[in-house]
């Protein structure tokens, strides 16, 4: 089918879907956690002919890693929709319910967004995260995964569309796009009145080309220039830690830093502690004059003098930039302008100083003497993560099943006319 | 200042009107309307240039009245703004709190946009409604009136800014466009990083236009192509008054309808009584055959026959499109294909065939025996209205206070790193 006829068949699958019970999508949900586990082996056969044409063109390890599914994952990835399943109901709850001076009854009520379209690049697994959200939320999804991914994503694809047809769900709720033609993406961009949501994953060269060609609504998700900022006065044996596990935990995540800030009158101190144990972690330095003239001091810890560039850059490795500052003005000035509004971190003893920071940053996630790391749908309790949104209109930060949803107001009269 | 020095002021400032008080907002809303009311000949004076102008290059009548300006209206536009404080503070709302596993306290808080972009027509009173919302709400405000409201625009937001500056708002929280140069709206557009939010405000042709170049995220707002669908059994009586209050109280605006559906086999009956209602309204009728063969036994009642495009015309005056359908499903179809998700309205006395209406048509607000001019902040006690969305992320329909705001994750540790 072309994308046009994908379009037009998740329309009508939508307006249907809008109206399912909760028991009818949470069984799909069951029935399509079961045909993943039943129909292991054809997932493994796609992915294998994924895999194989990934190594023939030279894919790096880390990309391949990420292609790679095996039966543990697919488990798991099964375990997922369960625990989706498991979630209240986002549908058909009543945020406000009146009666109006003319006598109408006015109800606002959450409903499915409709037709909802998911871009995304080599990880199968968004595959089903991404049908399973959409099925709980009452959603058709449209699924455009990478071209590397292409035959583990339509087999996967498939499976879930018939187990959860198959459950009482209607013909063409979940449908991948058959084509890797690239053109695809942009039909999906400028399908006004077709598409109500589009949902970009991947890096910031994909979420870059959606946002800026997109006519249709979309959340733009996931690039993270995060900071960690040590004020005067700080414990820095918490800054040390919170400044490790939130560069080397992950570095390949959004929700990982990327530059270190520290008050100029305690960054001897503090940088004389961590930037030796950045350095143990394999962590490549970019220091600032300043922190520069320190690294100087310290035998055997290399660093390169970091330029304008690297304030601008997210590694997403094992490289971090280290600035200092003269104060909480400085700081809050850097984050503000070069962060990318996703999480960010003061370290300090100082509760005034924090809390200016909490409020002045404009971030998703600000963090007083804690770890970057816990933006992330699990760790808040979304129960599920569909992405980290870092727009501010409609959902802001990890976000999951209510971002999917929409209201609509419902009244109800016996005749009444305005007056 | 141009289109960039004034974003960058609003950024600047938005940092600032962030971490106002309740208090001081709420003192700028006071001395804004006072200053309307103390400087309402300045504001006459710029009123009286758009307006020879706007006479000179032949304005039709109804356009120069929503130009227009007299005391009465600048004291209107006052009031609107005590209103609007007297409203609770939206932002600073708790909406979640919690702690997380890890033992870290987490808070979602609500917080203003940052910087709001107006693009709007000919309505000078635009100006104080939309500076007033953003003042409310915390954001920094860039307006960009019609350059026939020129001069009373940027007099207005003159006074309105230093009002609000007087009262402790920080300097360039409200900034119009200085230039009436097209080009503006398009840099607007296309601030990314500098404009959180961007509201177009007028006739199809600008909402369009805003949509499909932005790349800065966008509420679509107000094109209303709505729909009466009346279903056997209905009450004749009642249709009538709906009909008739929805296509003629006040045809220029969004929410009134614009197409009539009926059910065919009471097609006879309920034209019978409505179409000579509707004609002594002066409205011109757009007849589908059947609904043509009815009008023909009609004496004195003319009517045109209806093509496809009639079922697309937002005719905003006048007139009226009937169609006959054969039943609930044709109607649905109907609605749900040229509808612009803004009020559609079913009268019947069949509960079962209204709920499934309410159900399957996708628009913003769902009317079962009510008349679908109810789709308006002040009447949906919202006490306030920036516009009508007719997309379904972030705000749909009415929408004011709390579509201007975002939330923000602010986290409060001892340490924690994430395990």
């Amino acid at each position: 089918m072309s994308v046009e006829e994908i379009l037009k068949a998740a329309k009508t699958a939508s307006v249907t879907c809008a109206t399912t019970s909760e028991f009818a999508r949470d069984a799909a949900l069951t029935e399509m956690a079961e045909a993943l586990r039943l129909k292991v082996d054809d997932i493994l056969e796609a992915n294998a002919i994924d895999m194989a044409a990934a190594r023939e063109a030279g894919t790096k390890d880390s990309l391949l890693d990420r292609l790679m599914l095996d039966e543990g994952r697919i488990y798991d990835i099964a375990d997922a929709l369960e625990d989706l399943r498991n979630l209240p109901d986002p549908l058909g709850v009543v945020e406000e319910d009146r009666i109006l001076d003319s006598g109408v009854h006015m109800q606002r009520i959450s409903v499915p967004m409709g037709v909802v379209a998911m871009v995304y690049e080599a990880r199968p697994n968004v595959t089903a995260d991404a049908a399973g959200i959409c099925i709980k939320t009452g959603n058709a999804c449209v699924l455009r995964g990478g071209s590397m991914a292409h035959n583990s994503n339509i087999t996967m694809a498939r499976i879930l569309h018939d187990a959860a047809v198959e459950a009482g769900m209607p013909q063409n709720c979940i449908q991948a796009i058959q084509t890797t033609d690239r053109s695809a993406t942009d039909e999906l961009l400028n399908a006004r009145g077709m598409v109500d949501l589009l949902i970009p994953r991947g890096g910031a060269g994909l979420i870059q080309h959606c946002v800026e060609h997109a006519t249709v609504p979309v959340i733009e998700t996931g690039v993270g220039n995060c900071h960690v900022y040590i004020h005067n006065p700080a414990n820095i044996q918490m800054a040390k830690d919170i400044v490790i596990n939130a560069k080397c935990q992950r570095p390949g995540v959004c929700n990982a830093i990327e530059t270190l800030l520290v008050d100029q009158d305690i960054a001897k101190e503090a940088l004389t502690v961590i930037l030796p144990a950045l350095h143990e972690q394999g962590v490549i330095l970019h220091t600032d004059p300043l922190a520069s003239g320190i690294v100087q001091d310290l035998p055997g810890i290399p660093a390169i003098v970091s330029t304008m560039q690297d304030w601008e850059t997210e590694y997403l490795g094992l490289e971090i930039a280290v600035r200092c500052v003269k104060d909480l003005d400085e700081a809050i000035e850097h984050v503000n302008r070069f962060g990318t509004m996703h999480s960010e971190c003061i370290v300090t003893e100082d509760a005034a100083a924090a809390e200016r920071f909490l409020a002045e940053v404009d971030a998703a996630a600000v963090y007083w003497n804690a770890s970057t790391r816990f933006t992330d749908g699990g760790q808040f309790g979304l129960g599920a993560e569909i992405g980290i949104s870092t727009q501010k209109l409609h959902a802001r930060g990890p976000f999951a099943l209510e971002a999917l949803c929409s209201y609509k107001y419902v009244v109800r009269g016996t005749g009444q006319v305005r007056a």
